[in-house]
């Protein structure tokens, strides 16, 4: 089946006029003549506007839409997660029993989420490209953060609190666009069913289908103290999806390795998804077994674990399609296609030839410091939440002194807002599970590093990790916020007099950091930028504009149907019902049925639809998009791919890579009868009548 | 540094003549020739010979000498290990405080050791070849098997508790020859030190060097009840290795793939190694949080963590080997030499040519089927020791109805003494630990097949991996050897009669296992035997015998000298002294010497030469392996290769390919000075004036 399926990939991936349901189509460039000669669907004015303004992002990473005039955002219940484990308590543990705000009163604020909803996007390639002109290493690198910072400042000017800017960067450095969002960070839980109906069917079903999970969430925007007043918002179709109907995603897909070179796909397969794999799995075992110690311990660390377990399964299924050799020979031969038609014209090869050679020297210096960038800049030795909020601290009482367009990117002025959100955010940190999970990363950190390396001499010192893990965390402040506070707002003199351990540390290996980050930024980073952007030029001159870009956790439309697929010889419906649910049940996690739905059998409609597949092209980050109709009214709820949407990071298989989605009429179901949500329900139901 | 390793490795794997210190050689084919003009030795009439019968095989994969005329057996402490942890008890934990048998009569059985002497080698080519001639598939998969078990046989005799013999297929598929072992299975303990000394700078340290290990450990074979009289042993040089010197390494390397086809490669990075590395890294997790939980966990895992490190480091290094681009590009260019080669010359071509294809073919049947395998018929859905037991007693009563010749190959009449040795083992089983081991198994069975395979379904019911190993354990009488002996005795009858929940498992689940088997025999390994057997007479054709076979777990010998290397520019010194261990130490665990060592302190010789490495070439299952000068006495012990060494798997580069051995030295300073172990020092000693 394999090379079949290859085939058709390549023919999409090289034909722009083969369209099918691929592509993630940027707001300001949908594919109109595809849509109306497949879908015969032709939007009307103002539709695209107010379907962008309606959809939202969850800047942690994931995607969502308002559902009513009064900010009622719709999302998963696995984007919601964290946020119902940081209200839990071993008292209450909302991830257990569920949650509904019952009053308006009751809706409770989550410490650390932020929406996005994209007002504006405004075009800044001219600006961009004119700053790096023939820069290169250092001098590009700092050019081009000093403008990108320049260009979100001025596009957030003084509203910092509720406007964000972030300048994107389309077609690997084709196009640079300033989008402009409006910011909510009041946002508060309204509703969450138990993970145990939210998530039915655990990591085995992952990425599997047929599904039987009701992943939803809902969360209101608030603003000063209030429900937000919206504009957009997608009202609840009246009967839900239907088999062959066009279906439209509207979210944030977070990443796609669609137009990366062989060079770069070699990387990912060799170094970037292999590392992963091998410390997460690690990882994993190790927090199954705390989890298995207590309820408690249970309790504190699913959030995490089911992190863990969907990146480890997301990251399988994209190794394996970069196993297969098929796949890196239709990918140079793409690459081949677009590398002869540069040769071919003396003037295009002068100006774009050299592009790959050089993209694959810096894989080379990538592969160098990859073990040393992970341990030393980023979290491979510190997976503590007291070290994110030290270095933070430590970084952030540095770079403010700075002049904006010279701080590290996530200290700028525009980026502030969700720094300090995270920083100044009131969920539970737990001390012994904290030390665990230091140890476990100080260990790998010697381990990758080796024990004869400078920097881990400088950490350990003579100590081994678990006994530094024990003295860092039993000497901190750090899990007090008003301490963190306070050391925020001091700056340089508050930080320099603190002799929080944490603090202390970030400190001392701060210039090593530092110096790794400037390597990767320098030699590999603005090498890629730079030549990845004459690719992108010739791609331009080959296929125009009608393609789409890579993912970059930017608002796309995503334009499919309802349909099954055919797998190992047999069709797949696309539709799951209750009744399944029911019978797939085995009473043992992460089988079992709550209570709630096991109560409320009698009353429920067995046939009323629960999950479903699409032919949308999505990927990660687009948990929680909105799936409407094209009266923008809401058919479902993404929340998840099948297991052959995983090699959609490389390309798009309509034949084969389905979304899944949670039913409308099954949300309104379950919130009426088995969740007696009413208040919830009939706000839903109410929209529509707007 | 890469590119010119590998020029060099090409040139020694083409070129017979550029002999280095490259090869594993088979006792009856020493490289006579090269051994002169390179070290100037030619070994003395019966040299061979008596080197051979000094030489041992730990039959769980280690290697091993005699060093007295008593049945004194040196080895190393990583061998032992898993002994003294049986022997160990909550109260006594030797594995921590050492063990030394100060009387004779003190020297403990270890349950589970097996040495094997080799007696004679007996080539068995032709009957072997006969036998398969003009057969494929199933018919040669079990005329290959009929054929062997009727060697081995023939070769034991009557007296399988004592001899044992194995057809060994050399140059996949060349040459079967049947090699005769003395079998030992009474083995006591005589001394090992602390795994901290033993095992100084742990993990971290594995694979290193400089090293500053004491990793030795003392057996003793006994027979009739008393210490066995050997003829043939090791006494230990005067002064130990000197730089420079030859140094001979006699042992039981496991399995190298210096002779793969590059399917086979490509199917051992992307397949094997990796879903080894990924399964390994979670279990690792698992172990290492259960060991933080209590002195007790710590204890009881701790011989399983070491082999899961131990194993997951070697793995890592050889999948960074295999993912170089220029070892492919090398291993390319050897094979296309050989394919045409073979392709030049017409009657060659007819005989030879399809053979890299149909290996190729196999390997594509393998990636469907290795995770079937793995979980039905391997041990990856059931990793507890009460599986083992009861797979033996279930396949035990059947396959023992049948001919020797039709059963399966580990229930012949001449691997039955293992097995039972195994089966009738007296070392400790903790249920709480064969719970969280085998619920985590259960769990990956699920992960990696699927909750809806019919396996799976069949190993869970309706019931979670968790409560399905609580059910299973909790019910099981395997843990007490006379359950065990019991159903043994009594076959079919008895197992039949058993309602022991292991014993249902494996009856219930015995077909898929031995389907999938049979399938892999039949389509995999018999496909690429009968054309590896091909590609091994094509090269003979091209390079005649003056190279050596692939590593077997068989005797073999290795030619080197003490020697540093060059590592990043720097030149590597051979030796580590005992002032060296102080130097390094830090207090913590894996960097704290043992108390003895400090007390001692004052009185060690400080400049006594610790650790070495040498030019052997040597693999996995040379542990424990005697390291000798030309006149037969011990320099050395190994214990170990430099990381570099890990590419040895697929090539040997004399230039930083290094063994590391404990220096014979400091085995008798340890001994005398720290361990006050006269008894058994003063018998090494005497060993030498006999």
């Amino acid at each position: 089946m394999k090379h079949a399926i290859v085939v058709i990939a390549c023919a999409l991936a090289t034909s722009a006029s083969a369209f099918a349901a691929e592509g993630m189509w940027t707001p300001d460039n949908l594919p109109k003549q595809e849509l109306q000669a497949k879908y015969k669907f032709s939007p009307p004015a103002q539709w695209a506007e107010h379907v962008q303004h309606a959809a939202l992002r969850l800047a942690g990473g994931c995607s969502g839409s308002f559902v009513s005039p009064t900010g009622l955002v719709l999302t998963n219940h696995h984007c919601v997660n964290s946020c119902v484990q940081q209200l839990s308590t071993a008292e209450h543990d909302f991830i257990k029993s569920g949650f509904y705000a019952k009053q308006a009163g009751d809706e409770v604020k989550c410490p650390e989420i932020e929406l996005n909803r994209l007002d504006t996007i405004t075009n800044v390639t001219d600006r961009v490209k004119k700053a790096t002109a023939g820069k290169s290493g250092e001098e590009y690198s700092n050019a081009e953060k000093a403008v990108k910072s320049d260009i979100e400042s001025e596009c957030v000017g003084k509203d910092s609190e509720r406007t964000r800017c972030d300048v994107v960067d389309l077609y690997h450095g084709g196009v640079y666009d300033v989008y402009k969002y409006h910011r909510y960070q009041d946002v508060r839980l309204v509703f969450a069913p138990e993970l145990a109906m939210a998530f039915f069917g655990g990591d085995p079903d992952n990425f599997n289908f047929p599904r039987y999970d009701l992943d939803m969430g809902v969360l209101r925007a608030y603003e000063n103290g209030k429900p937000a007043k919206v504009a957009d918002y997608f009202p609840f179709s009246k009967g839900g999806a239907e088999e062959n109907e066009l279906t439209i995603v509207v979210g944030n897909p977070g990443g796609t390795d669609r137009q990366l070179t062989i060079s770069q796909l070699e990387t990912t397969r060799d170094v970037d998804t292999l590392h992963a794999l091998l410390r997460l799995s690690e990882l994993r075992g190790l927090i199954e077994q705390f989890r298995s110690e207590s309820a408690e311990h249970s309790r504190i660390a699913q959030n995490d674990l089911f992190g863990i377990e969907n990146s480890y399964k997301a990251l399988r299924g994209r190794l394996e399609a970069l196993q297969d050799p098929e796949v890196f020979s239709v990918k140079r031969k793409q690459e081949a296609e677009l590398h002869d038609f540069v040769d071919a014209d003396p003037a295009r090869k002068a100006k774009y030839g050299a592009a790959w050679d050089a993209i694959a020297r810096a894989q080379t210096t990538y592969r160098n410091i990859e073990i040393p960038y992970q341990f030393k800049e980023g979290r491979g030795s510190f997976f503590t939440r007291y070290f994110g909020f030290a270095r933070a601290l430590v970084r952030g009482a540095d770079e403010r002194k700075k002049p904006n367009a010279e701080r590290l990117r996530e200290y700028t002025e525009s980026r502030l807002p969700s720094l300090t959100q995270q920083l100044f955010s009131t969920a539970p940190v737990y001390p012994e599970y904290e030390k665990v999970k230091l140890a476990y990363s100080l260990t790998k950190m010697r381990e990758w590093l080796g024990a004869d390396d400078a920097f881990v001499k400088d950490v350990l010192g003579k100590q081994s990790p678990q006994a530094l893990a024990d003295e860092l965390v039993d000497g901190t402040k750090l899990a007090d916020v008003a301490v963190r506070k306070q050391l925020w707002e001091g700056g340089s003199a508050a930080v320099d007099a603190s002799n929080d351990p944490f603090i202390a540390l970030v400190r001392r290996i701060d210039p090593q950091a530092r110096a790794v980050r400037k390597r990767m930024e320098d030699e590999v980073e603005s090498v890629v930028d730079i030549n990845a952007e004459l690719i992108a030029a010739a791609r331009f001159e080959k296929y125009g504009t009608s393609v789409y870009p890579d993912a970059t956790f930017t608002e796309r439309f995503s334009f499919g149907e309802v349909r099954g697929w055919e797998e190992k010889g047999k069709w797949v419906k696309p539709f799951t019902e209750i009744a399944g649910a029911f019978a797939r049940a085995t009473g043992f996690e992460p089988f079992a049925l709550p209570q709630s739905w096991l109560d409320a059998k009698a009353s429920l409609n067995m046939n009323q639809r629960l999950d479903f597949v699409t032919t949308n092209d999505i990927i990660g980050g687009n948990s929680g998009s909105p799936m409407i109709n094209r009266d923008a009214q809401v058919v479902g709820l993404v929340f998840d791919g099948n297991i052959e949407s995983l090699g959609g990071d490389f390309w798009f298989d309509e034949r084969v890579n389905r979304t899944v989605a949670v039913h409308s009429g099954a949300i309104l179901e379950a919130l009426h009868k088995v969740y007696k949500a009413d208040r919830l329900a009939n706000e839903i139901e109410a929209a529509r009548k707007h």
